[in-house]
C-alpha cells in the first residue's frame, strides 16, 4: 500500500509528494519545524494525512523535552501544536488530531514526562491505525453506490497518499476495481498543483485501474459525451448542514454533475464534519500564492507581472451533494449533523 | 497592434505562439508545408487567424508555380488547399478562406497565371484587411453589453494573436478599457495549451488592462465570490441553430455562468456561422494527442503510461448562449441563421 508517512527504526519519514510522479523520494522529519514546512509546501497533503502528520510532528517535536519537567513539556506541547495547527487553515483534521493529542497528554499529566511522551507516540500511531480502518470501512460502505460497470470521475487526490490507508473517494474506487467491478476512472488533473495528474493517475497506474487523465475543463465534455455514473471526491471540512469544502474546482464539478444528472458524492471520515460550523459560509478558504498559477512544476506559463489568485479550496453547497460517504454509513440530503 | 502574421519585403512571417510569453520569436513561412505545420502545432491559432494563415499559405505555396501552365497551377491550387484544409477540422474559417481563394482564381482562369497568382495574393491581403475591420465592428457592437464598470471572465485567446485585428471577445474587452470603462478581466488559463495564461494574460499585460489569471477550475469560485457581469468567449464554428464550438472548457463555463445567472456571450465574425450545419451535434471535434495533457510546456506532469484525451473543442448548446456578437450586430436566442 502507498504510505505518505511511516516510522522506521524510531525515525519519521514522509514521501515528498511535490516530486511525484517523476521522483519517489522519502525525507526524514526530524522535528516539528520539518513537519510544519512539509505540510505548508504540500509535501504531505490530503485532509486525513495531515491530521496523522500533525500528530506525528508533535511527537518528534516533543522528543527533545522528554527529560524536561512537566511544565516546560506542556508549554512546548502548546507551542508546537499552535505552530502545526497554523500550517493550513481549511482542513479540520489538523486541529482535530492536535486536540486529541492534547487531551491524551492532559489525562496523563500526573505521570512522569517520558510516560506522557510515550502515550503521545502511541496515540499518534492510533490515529494512523484508525485512519487505515476508517478508509477500509468507507471503501466498503461506498460499494453500494458503484454499479458493476461504472465510469467514475474524480478530482484531486484522495488515495493512499492523502490518508493513512486506502484512501477515501479513491479507496472506494480502487476497492470496486479489486472486487472485479468494471471500472473506468476519469481523473481531473486538478490545477494548480496537479494532485490528480501527479498523484491520482500515479496511484491508479500502480494499482492497474483503467483510467483516463483529463484537464479540469474537460469534465463537462466527458459528462456530455460519455456515460458518467458518479462523481466521487473527498472533503477537507464539512459543515453541520452538509456544505463541504474541498479542493478548488469541486464546486464547479458539482454544478456540472447536477446539470448532467450525474450523482455527486463526497467520501470522508466523520472527523471531517465540523459541528461548530453551521454552514459552508463560515469555512475559511486558504489563499495560496498566485505563483502556483503562473508556474507549473517550476515552468513559467504566464507573464510574471500578471496578477493571479490561488484559492486552495471552494465550498460545495449541500443541495448539490447526493450523499456523504463516511465510516458510519452514507448520509443523504437533507443533511443535519447536529 | 499585436500581429500573428505579417508580410515584410514579400516574405511571410508568423509569431510562434507556442513560445509566448517566455519568448517572442518570428518565423518565416517559406511555403505551404511550413504553414500547414505551423497551423497543426498551433504556432498560429485562433479561428480568424487560421483563415488568414491558410490564404497566405496558399499564396506562398503557389509562388513556385507562377510560371507554370494554368492546368498545373490549378492542380497545385487544389492540392495545397486540400492539405491546408486538413490541418485542423473544427474551425470553419479555414475552409471558408480557402473556398474564397479558389473562387477568385476560378473567376480569373482566363488570365495569365502570374495575374491569377497576383489576384490570390491580393485576396489574401483582403481577407486579412477585412478581418481587421470586422474586429473593429465587433468590438464596437460589443460595447452595448459591457457596463461602465465590469468584471468580465474570458477563456482561451481571442485577441490580436487569434485574429487579423483587435480580436473578437478580447477586442471587445480591450476596446471597453480604451473607452475608459472600469474593466477587470478574469482570465481562464485554458489547459491544456494555456492560451489564456500564455497569450491572453500577455496581451492584457501589454495593453495594461487590469486582470487576474485563474486556473480553469476556479471559474465557479470566482462567479460565486465576486460579481461577474459577463462571460465573453470566441467561437470556431457556429451551427445554424446557434450551437457553438469553441475551445475545450467553454461548454462547462457556459453551464457555470447559467447557474450563477451570469450572461454568456460569444463574439465571432459572421463567417464563423456554418449554414450547412443544423446543430452542434454535426460539428467535428478535433482530438489532439494526450501528451498535451500529460505534459505542460515540455514538463511531464503525469505518469507517461496514464492514458489521456485532448479534445480541442466542445460544443455549447444555444440555450446557454445569451447573445452572439458579430460584425452584423448582436444576435439573441432563439437563434436561426438559416
Amino acid at each position: 500500500m502507498i504510505k505518505p508517512l511511516f516510522w522506521e527504526n524510531n525515525q519519521l519519514f514522509i514521501i515528498d509528494q511535490t516530486l511525484l510522479p517523476v521522483e519517489y523520494k522519502r525525507i526524514e522529519i526530524k522535528n516539528h519545524l520539518d513537519m510544519a514546512d512539509a505540510i505548508k509546501r504540500l509535501a504531505i497533503r490530503g485532509a486525513p494525512a495531515i491530521g496523522i502528520a500533525a500528530a506525528a510532528g508533535l511527537v518528534v517535536g516533543l522528543k527533545p523535552f522528554i527529560n524536561s519537567d512537566s511544565v516546560l513539556f506542556f508549554e512546548k506541547l502548546n507551542e508546537i501544536s499552535t505552530l502545526l495547527n497554523s500550517t493550513r487553515p481549511t482542513a479540520v483534521n489538523l486541529s482535530w488530531a492536535l486536540k486529541r493529542m492534547k487531551s491524551v497528554a492532559e489525562l496523563a499529566n500526573h505521570k512522569p514526562v517520558p510516560d506522557i511522551w510515550d502515550r503521545l507516540y502511541r496515540e499518534a500511531l492510533n490515529i494512523h491505525r484508525e485512519d487505515i480502518e476508517m478508509c477500509q470501512t468507507i471503501s466498503r460502505h461506498g460499494q453500494s453506490i458503484i454499479p458493476k460497470k461504472a465510469n467514475i470521475l474524480t478530482h484531486c487526490n484522495t488515495g493512499g497518499l492523502a490518508t493513512g490507508g486506502l484512501g477515501t473517494a479513491l479507496g472506494i474506487i480502487i476497492t470496486a476495481y479489486q472486487l472485479a467491478k468494471d471500472i473506468h476512472v476519469y481523473v481531473d488533473e486538478t490545477r494548480p498543483l496537479l494532485q490528480g495528474a501527479r498523484l491520482t493517475a500515479w496511484e491508479l497506474s500502480e494499482e492497474k485501474v483503467p483510467h483516463t487523465l483529463i484537464s479540469d475543463n474537460m469534465a463537462a465534455y466527458v459528462m456530455s459525451t460519455r456515460k458518467i455514473d458518479a462523481v466521487i471526491v473527498g472533503a477537507d471540512r464539512i459543515a453541520a448542514n452538509g456544505d463541504a469544502a474541498n479542493k478548488i474546482g469541486t464546486y464547479g464539478l458539482a454544478i456540472l454533475a447536477s446539470y448532467h444528472s450525474v450523482p455527486f458524492y463526497i467520501a470522508a471520515p466523520s472527523s471531517t464534519i465540523d459541528y461548530s460550523i453551521q454552514s459552508g459560509q463560515e469555512i475559511i478558504i486558504e489563499d495560496r500564492d498566485g505563483n502556483e498559477v503562473r508556474n507549473i512544476f517550476g515552468t513559467q506559463i504566464a507573464p510574471l507581472n500578471s496578477p493571479a489568485i490561488s484559492p486552495a479550496f471552494d465550498v460545495t453547497p449541500n443541495k448539490l451533494i447526493t450523499g456523504i460517504i463516511t465510516e458510519k454509513g452514507i448520509f443523504r440530503k437533507p443533511y443535519n449533523f447536529l
